[in-house]
């Protein structure tokens, strides 16, 4: 057995469960979620919604999002130019998981 | 409304959400839970199935574990001891997050 097919158990950080776990972990990327589960919002409208988020913290997280494919960014060209956000086919899955994980938080200790 | 009380939805460190991706993040513990899943283990049948983890390290992630009630340890007054471990009906429902996790993850770009 080779030192990297033998042990397909492991978790490093190509792992999936870390993989998901570096995603959702942080302050915002849940809230962030939730909000773009009912539909499309502006990147000013997220900023309001998201009491206490910095400007550039949200659009750290959301470029963030965007790399993993989580979210997907529409910009049009209006003047002035207005930026849509919503969450991909992939990101609306992220909220099982999410319902999963909070749901046993609350029973942690 | 107060500081605390009138965020209900923030995700800070005592969050649900965040408290599970705390507990499951990390190399081995998706592997610890997943060789307790079919009932008591030694500590050394642990350390012999946990291939590459030091014997310092599954210590204190089984100290962990225990400290967060998802794993019970007895010590059967033997001579020598012997220390079984396993999930308890809190570890066990974490079977379900990591799948979630797992299923989510694979599809992660």
């Amino acid at each position: 057995m080779g030192t990297k097919g033998g042990n397909e158990s492991s978790c490093d950080d190509g792992c999936p469960v870390r993989r998901t776990a570096q995603i959702i972990d942080g302050k915002w990327t849940t809230q962030i979620v939730r909000d773009l589960l009912p539909g499309k919002r502006r990147y000013s409208e997220l900023l309001q919604s998201l009491s206490g988020i910095s400007p550039k913290i949200l659009a750290a997280r959301l470029k963030f999002l965007e790399s993993h494919g989580i979210v997907s960014k529409t910009i049009y060209p209006e003047i002035p130019p207005r930026t849509e956000y919503k969450l991909t086919k992939l990101g609306r899955k992220l909220q099982g998981v999410i319902a999963a994980m909070a749901e046993f938080g609350t029973r942690l200790k």
